[in-house]
């Protein structure tokens, strides 16, 4: 999927809503476990009941790589359960030496792969030979790290070269390996504070914001200064959706959540003028 | 296996060498073809001919999850062919917020799973709590990157923060996380300049190097300031041995190959008095 085609699905939709699709077994609602794959079935009905809401769905890879290789297969299978008209992100973080990148961008990105995903999460810490073999694939997308949701980015994102933090030299550098329709990047809604010189970085680009919901970041400080010209955020809702409710309800409830955010994106749209 | 148990090993054996599980399809002799999975027929192969001669094997995830489902099978399995006197790392480069790496941690490291390796390793930039879920297995390891043997490890690793590279503050802070019976270092034969100040930062750690043979790194200089007295080396080789014949006699070849790499570890052992 193009850029173009992304923005188009957004001012269709009137949502920018990416829902992180990353089952616990422990979490799975008990009715599903009569199901040949609980964690297949529970992704369907997620998706059945949320794909008019979103524009993106974002499985990392790690809920489905722990379950061995029922999991792996699980993972192909959601794949290829979501519709074409929603954007795709493998939640790899992935990253490794030229030529070993390349197998992970044909596991990943190819089309003539079992997975054949929109775009792929990957670390920046190998530098840009790890990186650019991942661009090789026509309207598929790069989604770099630069600042993290979590507490450890303090430990080396923030460390400061030149009077700037790395995060900002991730994103300076990496921002000239192509253009803003081949990368987006992994900007957590923990940190609103920085979206300003975020923006005064790569103001064209696609942000991919996790930390909504579950890990606390509010959505209308993220809007405040990440929003452009072409919406350019990806806000990632995991467990506030997919977890909203154990019982029968789950899917019901999921719709709910995602609701309530597609709602509040349809007027921060409106108020956009997008 | 534990650090004591890793020592024992390299003086028994009179070797540092891991060998690098890399398999290439296009690269597999011909007359394995026939074979049901003939990339796992290729990797028994080389391991049989290579298990007295090494200390560790390092399947890099990124050559199987590209053959898709029968990948990550056959990944399983070459694990499970891998004797246990032999230290395996799951060459994953993963890292991911907390609840997440617990996830891979799991999937990698975790005795009831499938694949139960000794090591991980793990890429940084996600800080500490994207690393500690891999530390929470007894005599189980996390090897973090700290300066990578690829042309990339410019772009990040080597800016600099209060006058030392980023590379040397993952070492200082992340050597604090855990002690060095847990946790080694990624650092390439390609640096060899570097080691005297990595081996200032960390002296006792165990430090695993790729990059000797295809990538051009040179052992003899690795191990004048990297060996320590418990050895404190793993030195990758993958391509060099695996791919060193293309013929019905690849195996033989790899041991050869393997055979003069441990040749010169016993007479650079002997020279260190180890």
């Amino acid at each position: 999927m193009n850029k173009v085609q992304l923005f188009n699905q957004i001012q269709k939709k009137r949502s920018f809503l990416c829902v992180g699709l990353d089952p616990v077994m422990e979490l799975i609602p008990e009715h599903l476990l009569e199901f040949e794959n609980p964690v297949l079935e529970f992704n369907r009905q997620i998706i059945d009941a949320t794909q008019d809401l979103c524009v993106a769905y974002k499985p990392n890879t790690a809920f489905y790589e722990c379950l061995g290789l029922k999991g792996w297969e699980t993972l192909q299978k959601t794949k290829a359960y979501i519709p074409e008209s929603l954007f795709t992100i493998a939640d790899a973080k992935r990253g490794d030496i030229g030529n070993t990148s390349n197998m992970y961008a044909k596991a990943f990105l190819s089309e003539a792969g079992e997975m054949n995903f929109d775009s792929i999460t990957v670390a920046p810490y190998m530098g840009k030979d790890s990186v650019t073999p991942f661009l090789g694939f026509q309207d598929k997308w790069v989604i770099l790290l630069a600042l993290t949701s979590n507490k450890g980015h303090e430990d080396f994102q923030l460390l400061k070269h030149d009077d700037e933090f790395i995060f900002e030299h991730v994103l300076k550098v990496s921002s000239s390996w192509t253009t803003d329709e081949q990368m987006m990047y992994v900007v957590g809604a923990t940190h609103p504070e920085s979206f300003q010189k975020i923006r005064s970085i790569v103001p064209n680009h696609f942000l991919l914001v996790p930390g909504v919901g579950a890990q606390g970041g509010d959505l209308q400080s993220v809007c405040k200064y990440g929003l452009n010209s072409k919406c350019g955020l990806l806000i990632n809702a995991g467990r506030s959706i997919i977890f909203a409710s154990k019982g029968k309800d789950f899917a019901e409830k999921a719709r709910a959540e995602a609701l309530k955010l597609q709602v509040e994106m349809d007027l921060i749209l409106s108020a956009a003028g997008l």
